[in-house]
């Protein structure tokens, strides 16, 4: 930690500092410079970084030397986290997130009737995809839009994952039905509105299963680390993050996809990255050249919505794929992923 | 809703359309322009909205004509609201949000000690507040902060409501608390972080009890609104709004406070509005100006954090008035409040 | 300068910045922390601040600790900048930016006609105003847009500030025009889209004429500090900056008015603050309340549309006052100016 | 243009609107519906977009429905664009910006020395670029900080394109300035700080050099393309787009590159894409995966920033890749240009 003096910051006020520092055990040291004063504070930061600093006297700015995530950070585990999600059927093939192939998560925005769910599920498996995704509990903007067929959702959700024999992920929005939630699915999701439902996150956390935390609309990447850094202080390191386009001023997509994200997470986490191009651009056209971007990028996952009849959507339709497109964009993704020198 | 066709778009393309829309009761309206076609829709715009129309072959963009919003709009419901929070003790006055006077709510960011917070209590009914702040549950960026004291921290707020006879407004964070915290609370408050958690927006509603709800980081003042429509769907019309500053590009202030969302929303709604310069700026310095900005702009109640120890702090004290500050903001506000024609 | 090391960066790494920082003839102070190194550099941060610092191998990060700003910073100049402009007319009060009162500048969006602007200078000047706005070169998204009556405006401008007896503020948009704006005008401005093009601050500073400085629209006010550190580091200290609204995600208003720019920029600068509530919203009749918070704030002066017959504008009609409204809000904001102890 | 009226609007304010819009030379056509009116103009919709229709009353807002570029859009001009660069040198290839390969700039950030400059001309061409960067006049925020070579800095770029027999880009930052480095440069750039100095597009366009506009800090890609037409309505068709980042909260990154400008920009105009990850990213560790990710979204063009000594550079080291990595950067990309079916 480095607190700026005033330039016109008098020695008592110095000495008031230091005095408070020494009292919480650490260590100060005062640097005279020719406009202004700085104190370097050695020792724990995390002792330091809640205290009020910028209230004392003679105070200009406090400026944190140290990262707030820890658990999360290359700093602390300089290996990459790998995922396992274990096959549901016996002979397949277990599902690994992190690795050197980069996975393909496919399915229907939300869980909207048995037949469309199951008719999907077996063809995103057929052309690619190796974890269904679909949402039985949705957050909607509007208390009057379809909020999702909740519990009967679940279950229609493992139905399609035996009947195709594909690992599922899914959204849990309320910390009441994170158990409940647990048991139907492989993978949980925190979606971008949630990511700081910091309650929701220890549940995660105390759950145990791997969770996919979608960056909030206008979080910064340190602030989804530290959203990671809740669940793996309860003890649930199993944490993929996802990139999913942030709100900006642009108009002619629905979210900006911050692909540098990609990059930027690997240099700081150990943690695998998943981008969502469907919602990150909410237009169809653009699926495709942002997710080879992506993968083009380094990422480990590419999360896509497909729907057989997107004029019957009951929510997103717009940047849903149909299965046949789904499965020519796998093969581009496959190019791509072989001239970086992954799998897929 | 509108829908504008591509130039290229044909005949059949537009009469797809049109079969569809009859389909769902409502009637379409083409007209055709010299560059392209549009294809206004009559009938009640809920029930096409959730219908993915950009989906549909031909088309170019979907404008939506009505507001989202009925229950917090003024075209519903023209008076504006006033929520009335009974006196704690017979004889007091009830404190009318929403009213004539200009209602200042004040107290420390969280609940930290008995002895704080009531000296605070005492002192800022003293000094003109008609409501006391205090967060038992704090949502924080980091696992590794301070987290609020919990159950012990309402009980000490009711301890303080009782002593110094002023209602209370506190912080609800978790659908399973909503019960337990509506026991203890005059209003509860949902922060920024959960605008638009809405299960938690629904078990509120479903209280009764007078919600203040924080606009989010970066929320637009539609989709404040439509967080209030969740509340207000469950049949819980006590709704305050608060503008507490949105995330911009500005360094000098923690957010920027966006004071023409105090005219917006009363154009747009019934509700009335708080604003709270203490998050909004982050900035002890520039508190003051900011209340009394509000004031000017026809804000219903101010919310300010008052600390007698700011250098002790568990949470934002950078942002904390004293006490003795705290005194003559009052006076300058009253000033200002009566220079519009309202009382404080 | 703080110069953060990663980690396990070495002490060749600390001693080949060590040895660079002596060589450019300042002094490094090594801090050693627990978990990680520190080097504070001490000396004229000018010399350091150009230099590429990060690509230093073993560097983390790097942080100034001095303002980039001098001129234009309380720091090195605590009075306040008062800005003089001298009557029109013998026998009239010079017009004082920056004192006791606050400045009211209305006018119509661009020069249109010689009659509208006749009216509207007689009007404005009756009710209230001391400068009158009006724009000869317009900048306009679209080059399809009316582009203003160019120097054919700015003579209209010129009879209608002798005809009136008011002084004149108008845009200059290119360096080829500075001279000839400036023998018309009293106060230039630069528009928002403007702040930083360098060139043009260059060349009023140079002409050392008064000028307004528009906020960008995406500007941080650091950034607007610097724009005024160009013309001032030319030899114009008579600078004003204005707040005029920032882009943000919210759609109900054109822009959103920074109240806290006024009191930031008066904590950190003593130049005198305008507040443009016209452009900020965009919206008629977001404009009063706005501007009584601006008052309110702390702003040396606002800056309000005025057009005689708004469905006729050429430019920005949905933003302008007619002139009864503007003299209702002359009184308006005379009232709030008396409640913070200003005159207007 | 579709006006929507407010719901308590009577007939006569719809009468005054078709009134006026006849008067216009369009016809106006009257939709009811059951909550509210609209009115749909048909017509040139450029003769009615600068009307103030807000304004009227009873109006409660204007949606328009064409798009406000003719020449950049696809709508008028299907064809894509391709901006043919003359080979510097007899039996060299000419560069072609929009065809079947990818085009790499590259250089340094500004012109500093002829020696740096010269050395790297050669390097950079050796290694696979085909286009020059350097520049000679250069936009920093601060005063004080260096601001390039100027005339001197244009002779050099001269020497180096001569000497290595490679074409050349560079800034042109003020109106003033147009004809002079027109006479040296084969491109024209505009940087993100000028993308609005229309007076400045204007004089590119009239020179008819190629130029290449680089996005805002804060535009929208309707914004950019509304740049390109000012250059376009002077009769210049040669424009190269450039998305270089735009700004957002993330602060791990120096802007964010919004990758689905790329598939956007091709959606909507006929120009040429580039994208910059030097300035983009701002951060050496990233431009290579962001590089990647640019052609594989589709870019037509990538600039980067090289220098052989980072150390050393005046401006932006710390995103510049040094030559070796340079090469490596470019067999990279060479290998995802073929995986999308396009050569490098």
């Amino acid at each position: 930690m480095i607190i700026v003096m005033k330039r016109d910051a008098g020695q008592d006020q110095i000495d008031h500092i230091v005095e408070k520092i020494t009292e919480w055990g650490l260590t100060a040291n005062v640097s005279r410079g020719e406009e202004t004063n700085v104190i370097g504070v050695i020792g724990d930061e995390s002792v330091i970084r809640t205290k009020p600093l910028e209230v004392f006297p003679g105070v200009e700015s406090v400026m944190p030397v140290l990262k707030p995530y820890k658990l999360a950070s290359t700093e602390f585990h300089p290996d990459p986290t790998v995922i396992t999600i274990p096959a549901v059927k016996d002979g397949e093939k277990d599902v690994v997130l992190g690795g050197s192939d980069v996975v393909v998560i496919a399915g229907p925005c939300s869980v909207e009737s048995r037949e469309v769910l199951l008719e999907t599920a077996h063809d995103v498996k057929k052309r690619g995809a190796t974890i269904l995704r679909g949402g039985a509990f949705k957050p909607r903007t509007s208390p009057y839009a379809f909020q999702g067929l909740g519990v009967e959702g679940l279950r229609l959700l493992a139905e399609a994952r035996e009947e195709a024999g594909i690992p599922i992920i899914t959204e849990v929005m309320d910390t009441r039905d994170v158990e409940m939630v647990a048991e139907f699915a492989d993978v949980l999701q925190v979606g971008a509105r949630n990511m700081q439902n910091f309650n929701l996150l220890k549940a995660i956390g105390r759950s145990g299963i791997p969770v996919m935390i979608k960056r909030g609309l206008s979080s910064t990447l340190k602030e989804l680390l530290m959203s990671a850094e809740y669940v793996m202080s309860q003890g649930n390191g199993n944490v993929l993050l996802c990139e999913r386009g942030i709100r900006t001023f642009e108009t002619m997509t629905r979210n900006t996809v911050d692909i540098s994200a990609v990059p930027a997470i690997k240099g700081e986490s150990h943690l695998p990255v998943a981008v969502d191009p469907s919602h990150g651009t909410g237009h169809r056209d653009y699926i495709v050249p942002v997710a080879r971007a992506a993968v083009a990028a380094g990422a480990d996952a590419i999360m896509v919505e497909v729907h057989p009849r997107p004029e019957e959507a009951l929510c997103d339709g717009p940047q849903a794929l149909l299965p046949e497109e789904f499965g020519g964009t796998v093969n581009e993704l496959r190019a791509v992923a072989k001239a970086v020198g992954r799998g897929l």
